[in-house]
């Protein structure tokens, strides 16, 4: 700044990029000189390859202040209308309890916290997770539940598959309930479409239809129905069964504690959404789907799952179960191709069960109902029909003619109620009813009735043949947190045994854990953004359909392509969206034949296992010396598959951190055979403002907004994964019944439940756009690379970097490879990592993309201290192993075996080779130490004894 | 809740009462069982002397639901229109960096801890605080800050009294500069008026006045100006010198950034407020007031100061330095009666200048100066006269006859501007004033004007001869944690050092630690209660206003009164107005000669130095064998000051915490003899529902909004201390020249800056009444006495529990008489205080109100377990003792006088005659132990070695 500077210089001064970007001015300068670099722009130059550059700057509005942005998201939030929301369809008013609001959602030690991969330091919320599970388990009655699917649509698409792959002798269709929700079939048949998967949608209502074929895979029956009818399932799980399936029931959790469980009816897979426990409706998402499966089906479950097993001391400690069956492993085998869960959700809705409790739960469930029956006697009595008998909490309405009046009535009272069709209206009720909102319905309706002389004559409502008879959530857990002050305690205790960016870096490579600014954060919270049905009417979503059109253009722009969606709500779905979009491209052309995905071997697991989905066949393209792509190979397979290529699937910067030189001649290799190009945005964080895919040569990509663009990780989730494509695969982009923009609304089907996926968080990714602006995004990338390069040129020295590309340098991230160490002394990237604990620090990204070594991010929000403190440390570790090869040590007696060391072992007897002070604060004694709950974890104990759901409380005495 | 509940009971189920209220129905039946009781009712009948209960139940509206009760707020806040504060008068706009916001204001373990009397559990907040006294030392010039004062207005009342406690010799008025804010010159006035100190306003413009006396004791000169203008206060502070007083300075923090400071400058004191360093208007509070001052006046200094001290392993470590100059010590002989500090938002300011840094804050400086610069350049352009040529940020401009009209065209505008007279207006600039609040200004002025050309033109206005040269915030904490990252970890890793409400119980007796529920203080981050200045229109603060009244209604009702002011802002200055209103009433009826106050042996210290300052003379009452007041020497002082008497004050329950028999015949004995009753309300918790001061013989009481109406403690502030009197003292509450109430301008003056005083945080008493209702509240006023008599039963057997009343029960607290341990063992109350960390518990109140003594209060949001856990503590350290005095341990060998034990002593040498284990995990192993960052703390050597801003990082080296 000039001695007098203007109100213009003034204003500009210390913007959100200095906040968000970790490096002072003097890191810049000392790193730079570390690297022989005289400025950022003269190691972007060597770094990235000149034929990819962009020409341009990016063409974004000017960087906004934070508080100008938050005034600006306040605005846009004011501009939708949420009112109360009556439309059901799987979206339902909730209460969340305020103490998990601002304990969990709000809360860095929760929402900056990394997928549990590190069991050692996330005990926190692998407990809230068991907890979920337990929930799930319990009220479907069903053993074995997972932590968290995407959502219900999706969850019911994943069991579609899941039984096919259980049932392998199996044949026939997938039935599914017409009844079922309508977003639900839509996103199941998109599934099935790719896959080959024949659906038969069928009125399971009044038993099991005559014409369906004589053998089935399974079906999927809604539980209760989407009109509000519970039909029981029982004979229909036995029809399914006796036709060789698996019967599927999609149930609601508020539902299943007064109604039976699936589970004790013969079900053998339930799916489900748990939004209505404590989920706000974010316009549609992010919720937390759910599965539970019954015993012998465990080993098939998508997604994540939590168990039980023991650490070094013996004592309980969690841990995700069966990591092997996750699709980086399966690839190319892959049924599901699922990586992120819903954490941060499941763990909204399970300590919205643990504050409840069963008894509580169930009074919410009983209330629900009751202003249903209320409402439903009020109706009759007024003279309005209401269809079916028995119902829980939906109501089908019949006014000839008058649907679409009747609507508009209440939605002049503030209520939004469903437009079944012209002669039909739809009517949830939920914890959030009140009094005044019945009294609305009633007033849309025109039916005058007294509540107080209705509450006293109306009966019940649920099928008696129904009625709940198991128990539920009995565990200890769901009744020792009712208090406000026993809850907060709670989550206090959990969160802090958890190691999260709240407390160090997390050099995660890959996965890029940057800083989540509060200003971006706070939004969510606003009703405006938090309280919208995804089915309400467009005019009352004008604030997220600005939001949303301006976001995807923003992406359009700096990723170089045409047109985004942002419906898919995880990466494996943006993926998943943009292979079908290439299917659809093809097909389109009645190229039927093109189904080869070309998939270098250094390829992230999901690229197969999206490919597989997307009914593609997987063909691998070796990979070069240098980690790159093997071009002669890339030629021959395009030569030998000139007449099938559909697609090839590439990352750039290659999952090995490198630019690599000859992207752009794969592209034109691909292109000349005929296939289209599908860049993976896993690593857009080294690009922005350098480099765009869609420039480059790529035709389509999905981005990672949990990583690129700031949504935080939330322990294993929300992830947000939009595509983006070129002009010629637009129409081939996401659709949705119940888009908000008409155009949208036809298409090649939903892939995910709701119309704009995960709404609920894309204020975080707008936010941090609007507040870097281009100038700040290019220099954060800039960042980014110059610190994996400093961390690459401290460390390197000390464990090979196993790849660099262009100009003899990383990315964003670099690979330290473990493998001659391991080789020499048996030391492992475990004992690293798990070292790495007593150090303070969360460990990097193990044995991916290449098993036995490391993978670094620092990311460009980490100061150059903290950088070097993980280098120190690192160097420290290398010392240690030192002494292993030297032989003082065995690797089994040095700290790096015995790593990560407890508060417990230092009080017990020490008969170990080292000193207490080595194994606990090897970095320096510090009141800040960073305590490991438990030692190091058995996994494999875990998985021979598989547990997943709260273990009884006298496991963990002492 | 019977079998087929009605919607009305479902409506009613798991009201917030029962998460407030921690014990668990099944809790209940316990303890009232181990008591002998069979229901609460009985309980209480037996405790509450049958004189004192009330007839009726308490007339509150029905109880609300949490989400009720938030929409009701959200709509309160929605009332009122904040627009842009351009007001000044020491509240100016500003930003609160949204990572502080939520990580330090929204955070549950900032925001619930208690006052660092225990420091080595409170080294987080004690560093935030010794980095405020030195941003405030720093900027102020002088050597020794303290850990901030109320608000601006009372730290310069304080400065007044603080001179003539220095300057014993000194005589002569105390001189006022004119251009002092006004409501600073009320607060002085009103203060001096009942300490007979006279005040003489003066206009320092000029030079010294001729027309002063030869002698003062002080003055106080504005720095900036009210009116903007920037006087040089060498010659003033040259001319109070030679004239034997004291010179302060009221300075704005912000401008001393560029303008040269007091201290260098020969100032001996300097106060102000902190607000604009990021702490939101709040309609006027809570907000950090502070004071700085020169060598040889650290010991005069009111209010709490952090010292440096070592720790028993020799570190540097935090503490409240020179604690004995606080009124509980000097009592009668004090000249302050302030105990709650406002340390929440002391942290805030501190934390803002930690993100901002020297740099950072000399930009918002210059910006705010340039924006007034360039608007005063653009009025002068259009005709309009601005009154002085140099300023900072404030512009007094004259409209001859058209202020009004200007005003309200900038209201129309949002913008909110300060009417100085008929013919003058005051605008003054602030962090959040941008381009758009400039052009609303000029629109209303009816000016137009090229604002790009302005900033080109127009030049500086400081004045060159007070540019500052003195360098500020050098110390490396100040450089550190620029980056939000850098201050998210920051501020975790400061918190985690200590021990709040998020970790278990803080027992502390007459300190009500009870649960500040979210609901409660969720409301305080709305920008329509945050955002609002105190002075704007009173149509424009509706929603307060309607707040404040039906919460004044309320505390009236549940007290017994007619009549509350809530503008003391602090129970200190609730005391103080509390008899002030009665030396009014007495002055009123010509009775100027009663002046004394008849204060029992056993009061809290801040009674009698209340009443020093409220102009009365101390008598002391002595106590009974009971603890209760005797009688008969209360009979004999009255009659002995038959004619002077003013009032006794008393605290009901005692400070004992004991329900005495005696209180009604103690206000007949007052009554008789002239006097009023002043009813101390600190133990409010122990009566609502049960009884009211108002009702049995109290005139007047104050109550602490931060005790029973759950305002967090914020680890030592804000507190809010309402006054409640009955009808004919309502004449003599506190009045306010810019009240929104017409009514009450004009009267004994203001005891707080601002009208409704701390306005921010009153949301959370009306929440907490508005979701408790009647029944609530009287709920958790037997649940309080239950479970303290729990305490008192348990404990009992282990150490005397000092005093009993009515029904040989205790009140909502208890006296654990450790006097007879320590003659017997050495062990005193320290060790047992401090080896209560080592448990997980915060220690309880020590040695008082009786020295060597512990007293417990439970409070009712408390469960059983924890209570238990706590008494199973005590009782294990009892045993501890037993083993001392048995002769196995001496105390100086024991683990008690070991204790608080650190994980740095575990991993060196260990030569103590007890083990590690016992050391560190005496109620067993846990990974979620709470470690003390130090080990016991040196208070003597601290107060010796006087060091009271941050020292430098080489000192915590390991």
């Amino acid at each position: 700044m000039s001695d007098h500077p203007t109100l213009a210089e003034l204003d500009a001064a210390s913007p959100f990029v200095d906040r968000h970007i970790g490096l002072r001015p003097g890191d810049v300068a000392t790193m730079l000189d570390r690297l022989g670099f005289g400025s950022l722009g003269a190691l972007m130059d060597a770094a990235v390859p000149g034929g990819i550059r962009s020409a341009g700057d990016l063409a974004l509005p000017a960087a906004l202040s934070e508080e100008a942005t938050a005034k600006q998201l306040r605005a846009l939030a004011a501009a939708n209308r949420p009112g109360e929301a009556m439309i059901g369809l799987g979206y339902h008013g909730t209460i969340t309890p305020a103490v998990i609001r601002r304990n969990v959602l709000e809360d860095p030690s929760w929402y900056t916290a990394y997928t549990p991969y590190q069991p050692e330091i996330s005990q926190g919320r692998l407990e809230a997770l068991i907890n979920f599970q337990t929930v799930v388990g319990d009220l479907t009655g069903l053993p074995t539940a997972n932590a968290s699917l995407l959502d219900e649509g999706t969850a019911a698409a994943e069991a579609m598959t899941l039984v096919r792959r259980a049932k392998r002798g199996a044949t026939g269709p997938f039935v599914v309930d017409a009844d079922a929700l309508p977003q639900t079939i839509a996103v199941v048949r998109t599934r099935a479409e790719a896959m080959g998967i024949e659906v038969v949608v069928a009125d399971l209502a009044e038993g099991w239809p005559a014409d369906l074929p004589e053998a089935v895979s399974g079906a999927l029956l809604q539980y209760p129905g989407a009109s509000g009818r519970v039909v029981d399932p029982r004979p229909l799980i036995e029809a399914v069964h006796e036709r060789g399936g698996l019967a599927v029931v999609a149930a609601d959790l508020l539902a299943l504690t007064v109604l039976e469980a699936p589970g004790a009816m013969g079900a053998d897979v339930v799916v489900g959404s748990s939004q209505r426990f404590g989920v706000p409706l974010f316009y549609g998402g992010p919720h937390a789907g759910f599965m539970a499966v019954g015993q012998g089906l465990e080993r098939h479950l998508p997604g994540r799952l939590v168990g039980v097993s023991v650490d070094a001391e013996g004592r309980p400690a969690y841990r995700l179960a069966l990591q092997t069956r996750e699709q980086h492993i399966r690839r190319d085998k892959a049924t599901s191709n699922i990586c992120t869960a819903q954490v941060l959700l499941a763990v909204v809705a399970s300590m919205y069960a643990v504050y409840h409790g069963p008894e509580g739960l169930r009074a919410i469930a009983t209330r629900t109902h009751r202003y249903a029956a209320v409402l439903a006697t009020a109706l009759r009595a007024g003279g309005v029909t209401v269809r079916h008998e028995e119902f829980f909490d939906t109501l089908t309405v019949e006014v000839p003619g008058r649907a679409a009046e009747v609507v508009a009535a209440a939605r002049a009272l503030r209520v939004h109620l469903r437009h079944v069709d012209d002669d039909t209206v739809g009517i949830s009720t939920s914890e959030a009813t009140t009094r005044s909102s019945i009294g609305s319905v009633l007033r849309a309706f025109g039916v005058e009735a007294d509540l107080g002389a209705l509450d006293a004559a109306a009966g019940e409502a649920l099928p008696a043949a129904l009625r709940r008879e198991t128990p539920y959530l009995t565990h200890e857990v769901f009744s020792s947190h009712h208090s406000e002050t026993q809850m907060l305690r709670y989550l206090h205790r959990l969160s802090a045994r958890d190691y999260a960016l709240d407390r160090g870096m997390i050099p995660l490579g890959s996965c890029t854990m940057k800083l989540n600014a509060t200003t971006e954060m706070e939004p969510v919270s606003l009703p405006g953004f938090a309280d919208l049905h995804p089915f309400a009417p467009a005019e009352d979503a004008a604030g997220y359909r600005q939001l949303v059109t301006e976001l995807e253009g923003w992406l359009a722009e700096v990723t170089g392509y045409d047109r985004v969606s942002i419906q898919p709500n995880a990466g494996s779905q943006g993926e998943l969206a943009g292979l079908l979009a290439i299917r659809g491209y093809h097909h389109g052309r009645g190229d039927q034949q093109r189904d080869v995905c070309l998939i270098p071997s250094s390829a992230h697991g999901t690229n197969a296992a999206s490919a597989v989905m997307a009914g593609m066949r997987v063909v691998v393209v070796k990979s070069a010396e240098d980690g790159g792509v093997d071009l002669a190979d890339l030629r021959a397979r395009c030569e030998e598959h000139a007449d099938t290529l559909a697609a090839i699937m590439v990352t750039y910067p290659s999952t090995h951190g490198a630019y690599e030189e000859s992207i752009t001649e794969l592209c034109e290799v691909v292109h000349a055979h005929g296939g289209q190009v599908y860049v993976d945005g896993a690593n857009l964080n080294a690009l922005l403002g350098y480099a765009k895919p869609g420039e480059f040569g790529g035709d389509v990509s999905h981005l990672n907004l949990h990583k690129t663009f700031c949504i935080p990780h939330g322990g294993g989730g929300p992830g947000v994964g939009p595509v983006a494509v070129r002009e010629h695969l637009a129409p081939y982009l996401p659709s949705h019944d119940h888009h908000p923009e008409e155009a949208k609304r036809a298409g090649i089907g939903p892939i995910s439940a709701a119309p704009y996926g995960s709404a609920g968080i894309l204020p975080i990714s707008w936010a941090y756009v609007r507040m870097m602006g281009a100038e700040g995004l290019t220099r954060a990338t800039a960042s980014a690379v110059l610190s994996a390069n400093y961390v690459a040129a401290r460390l390197g020295e000390h464990f090979p970097v196993l790849y660099r590309g262009h100009g003899d340098l990383v990315a964003h991230e670099c690979i330290l490879d473990v493998r001659g160490i391991t080789k020499e002394t048996g030391v492992s990237v475990d004992d690293v990592a798990k070292r790495l604990v007593d150090y303070g620090f969360h460990a990097p990204t193990m044995s991916f993309p290449v098993a036995g070594t490391l993978m670094v991010e620092p990311t460009e929000s980490e100061d150059l201290a903290e950088i070097d403190r993980f280098c120190d440390a690192m160097i420290a570790i290398k010392a240690e192993i030192d002494r292993v090869a030297a032989g003082e040590w065995t690797p089994e007696e040095s700290p790096l075996r015995g790593a990560p060391h407890t508060s417990r072992a230092l009080v017990g007897e020490w008969d170990r080779a080292y000193s207490r002070e080595l194994a606990v604060f090897p970095a320096g004694i510090s009141p800040d130490k960073y305590w490991p709950p438990v030692g190091r974890i058995d996994q494999a104990y875990g998985d021979r004894n598989l547990q997943c759901s709260c273990p009884p409380l006298e496991a963990f005495a002492e």
